[in-house]
């Protein structure tokens, strides 16, 4: 075994040992540690631009862009944010030891449902420090041990943010392991945490794709993660124009860069001439630019050509890909072939329309005259999130501290034996 | 490509078509379906007991054991059972469709979430037949496609199984790619299979330990598996010692070879000489062997001596481990360390121990003052059950209808727009 699988094998066996006895604290200890999380964050904050400093000094040295070097950067407003963010989860209400639906049985047990900690989770993410902060947040709150593994270039940061949460667990009484961040910028680290099985119960990239595509190929570890929001409007036949045109210039322009960015329109044909004009205009006083199916350039020639690619591409740019469609089976084929699962939308006054296409469409987020821009952990009431999950299985969409739950089965008897 | 790969690559895109069609279905009438393949399976006894007499007469030329052609042969008894269980799951609820909690959110969207099916199941097992129409019409039930693979010794019944399923599903126009049989019997098939996630969304491995084990240390699909049984009962200072006899006894000997079987007992010290020689009487006369610790032969010289091994031995067989613990704690950190995180149950009157028993053993069941038999789909009150999950994620203990399911997330609006 390397020096590196060891570290990580101690990390891990004293990130499980730490779980056990998080799985029994009640909530109020979990939010006074995240109280006092955020204090130590507040109090510490010159320490903190100290140890990001040299991270942006070395960072600097080697070359990094600037679009990188301002995730790395921490100031005033951020570890403010950070700290407010942490009291923000303190005052979520406490996810653990819930019982769902005991109901007795023909034999005389009752049986049920509680709601317990994963264990052991493994977060790995890239440049942004306050995700150090933020996870470690979320997972303490839900009665996890976490090992955290941010970029090399945030490394003085992370441990900077790090000794904060752990001198407040220690303050609360709480295990300091709790919270880790592996000490090495070795990328064998994530090579060994990505396997650690005995040790992580889950693993949560956060990150660009080619990040979460090489970990998931690669764990032997459950991975909740996110691909790609390939995220389309169909705007169908029984729309009221005027919603649609509203809905899909804000699922579009609101933001450019996130995952559930519109970045395809689908048109019923019945309404493309009257809607195309529209949108396009619109469209394209705001910059952005449009690449059509022929129908598409046929209505309104200033759209570009789509070619093949631009069906199955995440832009997260102003650009974005229409193509009008016959009718709602069309649509909902093209979305099954080229969406990704994420999140999808149809503007329509038509009942059954809508409620078709709520439950053929096979994506995490499937929504009805609504912008998919929606499609986060705060516009659906999670309070806070931990990343968005494009898989199907354990956490979908949204993922919340729900998501860094399990739920095991409780029998309670009185002497009952199986017949 | 292989033709074993390409085998399965058109089984993945024909179950993937399957499903999508399926995912829209009614209850009603996927339950027609099934309904229909129960009387095409009565209807085609003859035909059934002459596939499975090939298999047989193969089985025995290859000189299969006595145990493995028992558990390949169909009757008349084995064939009404297949029958009789499709009948049963027709009579469950639907699952599929179910919004649960549609809540209006500050920006005035409505966000629920809706059950709906997986998508593709595969479904890997061994020499059993009845899983053939057990597997397909679970996964029909819940709305999923199904590749089955059965053991290569079972080909022959499990094809003609699923004639008459595919007739069935016909008969109810519903698409026969629902379910289909691996037609070849090389093992290659099931490297293809568990490596398709294009195609497959879940695997369930279905069978001995090395079979499971294998298959999910080589899957890149998502698996849902069973590891090991071993069950614990510890038997409290305050329990009531004799609910704590009839309890463990139970646990013990009301069955050898199933994996909610209680293979250790552990016993506080302060009534270890009270209980031990009563429950060493009781085992002997079943014909368990007893393998105890040091404290356990002192107080009971009959019984033989542990091992380090046998703390970690799921038996499957008249033996039971015994060791007496010094209270709650050392119980619990017993079952931390030797237990396989399956069932474990606290026989006790104490309400305070029975609560933190409930609450810091991490098993997939954790039961007062039951039998560890209780561990079963059927007694939990799920109808049916695909197995029984020793993971964390998705689904753990005994998975029905529910972890053949996913939910995803319905927004509901009136042309909502993010501001």
């Amino acid at each position: 075994m390397s020096d590196i699988q060891g570290e990580i094998e101690t990390l891990g066996m004293n990130a499980r040992k730490a779980s056990r006895m998080l799985a029994t604290t009640d909530g109020q200890q979990r939010d006074a540690a995240l109280r006092a999380m955020a204090a130590a964050i507040r109090d510490s904050a010159p320490t903190l631009l100290k140890a990001n400093q040299k991270d942006l000094d070395a960072g600097e040295q080697a070359g990094l862009d600037a679009a990188l070097l301002d995730r790395l950067t921490l100031n005033a407003e951020r570890i403010e944010a950070m700290a407010a963010g942490l009291e923000q989860i303190a005052g979520l209400a406490d996810p653990i030891g819930e019982i769902t639906a005991l109901k007795p049985m023909p034999s005389g047990i009752r049986v049920g449902q509680m709601r317990v900690p994963l264990g052991v989770v493994a977060i790995i993410y890239e440049s942004r420090p306050n995700v150090t902060a933020d996870a470690a947040g979320l997972c303490l709150k839900a009665g996890n041990a976490c090992i955290l593994r941010g970029g090399s270039e945030s490394l003085q940061s992370n441990q900077a943010i790090a000794q904060c949460i752990n001198k407040a667990l220690a303050s609360a009484g709480l295990p300091t392991a709790a919270v880790q961040v592996v000490q090495t910028a070795d990328r064998e680290a994530v090579g060994a945490l990505i396997t650690a099985s005995d040790y992580v119960d889950v693993l949560v990239p956060r990150g660009g794709k080619g990040l979460i595509k090489r970990i998931s190929e690669q764990a032997t570890v459950p991975v909740i993660k996110h691909l790609d929001g390939v995220c389309h409007c169909y705007v169908d036949a029984g729309a009221d124009l005027n919603m649609a045109e509203r809905i899909v210039m804000n699922a579009k322009t609101q933001r450019y860069g996130t995952c559930n960015t519109l970045e395809t329109l689908l048109v019923d044909a019945a309404v493309a001439s009257a809607f195309l004009p529209r949108i396009v205009t619109q469209m394209t006083a705001a910059g952005v630019e449009l690449r059509g199916c022929e129908q598409t350039q046929a209505i309104s020639p200033s759209v570009g050509q789509a070619s093949a690619e631009d069906w199955d591409t995440e832009y997260l740019a102003p650009i974005l890909s229409v193509r009008v469609v016959d009718g709602l089976d069309a649509a909902m084929a093209h979305i099954e072939q080229h969406g990704s699962g994420h999140t999808d939308a149809i503007v329509t006054t038509d009942y059954a329309r809508a409620q078709r296409f709520l439950r053929a469409v096979d994506s995490s987020s499937v929504m009805v005259n609504a912008s998919t821009r929606f499609a986060d952990g705060a516009e659906y009431g999670l309070g806070a999130e931990i990343g968005i999950s494009t898989d199907k299985l354990h956490a979908r969409g949204p993922v919340g501290l729900e998501g860094l739950t399990t739920r095991k089965y409780i029998v309670l008897g009185d002497g009952h034996i199986r017949q």
